[in-house]
């Protein structure tokens, strides 16, 4: 009888994992639906000061990288800058929504970034995108954590 | 003896399950890192004619649908437009590598796009980038799927 229980928690167990991975990812697609509605897509075209472009590198990467980490509403900031002329940086900027925008500027990381960097920036243009394809967003975006 | 063979069977499974899920993460980001480094990153800024944007972005969405869907070295085609002016579209384009990307230029889902757009298109500059953090990149993108 021990046994015959042990086996029955097992099949339970893992037809609990079986329908948490199949109807799990079906409220995933539900919530990305949900949720791209009402995003805000930005790109940020920044010039900064030749002499301190490794410094302004640094402190952008970690700001980035502690928005995405900390920051649920920051669905994705994505730093580059152009190989022909490296102190042109460019910002791939998604956010939840706009409210998630405005409590992304009140954070600790993001405040930091400003002061820190304020002398360094020459110019900087904030150019609102819209997404030309919601639908697909979630697995045009998959594959870079699959390849 | 029969229930003891099956609740080991169920323990056995439910270890290679969980095996698979934990090593399969770690495996992926080595696959990851190896992938990002010889990937190519480009942000493709075009201005289209006004009177035929709605088709333009049609062809445009189904081509950047194909490309993602068919194409194992299309990382990411992400097309979105200024909201302030319409006209002017940008791409956020990731190719797993050089390769990758000169065989997307010999589909037939990109020439389809070629021609179909060559007078629609009113200028074209493609500017190649280089992504700032390479190492958080999948992190990066991860959230646009679990959001």
């Amino acid at each position: 009888m021990k046994h015959l229980g042990l086996h029955k928690l097992c099949l339970i167990v893992l037809y609990g994992m079986m329908t948490t991975i199949v109807f799990g990812q079906e409220n995933e697609s539900d919530n990305q639906a949900h949720t791209f509605e009402n995003m805000m897509v930005r790109i940020a075209e920044i010039e900064v000061e030749q002499d301190y472009l490794e410094e302004y590198i640094s402190i952008l990467k970690e700001e980035a990288e502690a928005s995405v980490r900390l920051e649920s509403g920051v669905i994705c900031i994505y730093p580059m800058f152009q190989k022909e002329n490296p102190t042109q940086i460019r910002l791939l900027e998604i956010y939840a929504d706009k409210a998630a925008y405005e409590s992304h500027l009140q954070t600790l990381h993001f405040k930091h970034y400003k002061v820190s960097t304020l002398s360094i920036v020459k110019s900087l243009q904030l150019v609102e995108m819209e997404a030309i394809d919601k639908k697909t967003m979630a697995k045009i975006f998959k594959k870079i954590n699959t390849q």
